[in-house]
């Protein structure tokens, strides 16, 4: 009968820690699709540029295009990456476009800079230490041999 | 002759200006160029999962491809897009390439990124300023009609 019973609760608790992980495993997927975006959106200078401007104030399609030198058709592909990236929101009043700042303040990206350059400090500190301790390892043997 | 003299100077510093300009152009530009490129480089997962891989040590292209679950030729072409960012290093010795992180520490990046943040933060704090003006007006104009 006890063993019936831990498996009547054991049942529960496993499926709840498969759904746990599923959970957590899809919250990680959606996360690194969304850096592979956002990071694709800043790979391209006129989109920063853009990104800057808006940060100065919201500005039309038109305004951009100008500012930029470019095309309205080439802005509205660059004003649309942004956007699928949640970095920039657009409205449309009349025929007029306006654009700004989009929901998304890039808190996961720098999250993610901040942690690869903890990674390569340590990296490189403790390749560092290796180099010295054959320096010093070099000396005592070159000493050694004079001696 | 003042005038020549002075067309003597100005000339020669003039001529400094606009290569101190150009030189600056230069340095920009090349830094925009740098920010697509790293940027670019870390818009894939398998990508930064390389990155994080290789900051705990160094692996050759056959561990990096196994891990993760990749074929060789894949696995070469992430590794050929993060060496051209300078974000890993790789070195043949014998039949083995191995890969370690590169020189760049990402500092540019993040740079770009807090820069962002602030834009992004005092955008926000203008607009929210903005909104209660006008809570605050939409308020003392209900209290009149009211009166």
């Amino acid at each position: 009968m006890k063993a019936a019973g831990d498996a009547a609760v054991l049942g529960p608790t496993l499926h709840a820690a498969n759904e746990c992980v599923t959970i957590l495993n899809q919250m990680v997927q959606y996360t690194q699709a969304r850096l592979d975006v956002s990071f694709a959106a800043l790979s391209d200078a006129t989109r920063r540029g853009v990104l800057e401007q808006l940060g100065r104030g919201d500005a039309s399609i038109t305004d951009l295009a100008e500012k930029f030198h470019m095309t309205l058709t080439g802005m509205k592909k660059h004003v649309g990456v942004l956007e699928q990236a949640g970095l920039v929101r657009t409205e449309k009043v009349g025929r007029v476009r306006t654009c700004k700042l989009g929901p998304r303040r890039l808190q996961e990206e720098t999250a993610w800079l901040e942690r690869y350059r903890q990674l390569w400090d340590a990296r490189f500190d403790e390749l560092e230490k290796v180099v010295e301790e054959l320096k010093r390892k070099e000396k005592v043997d070159g000493r050694k041999k004079r001696d």
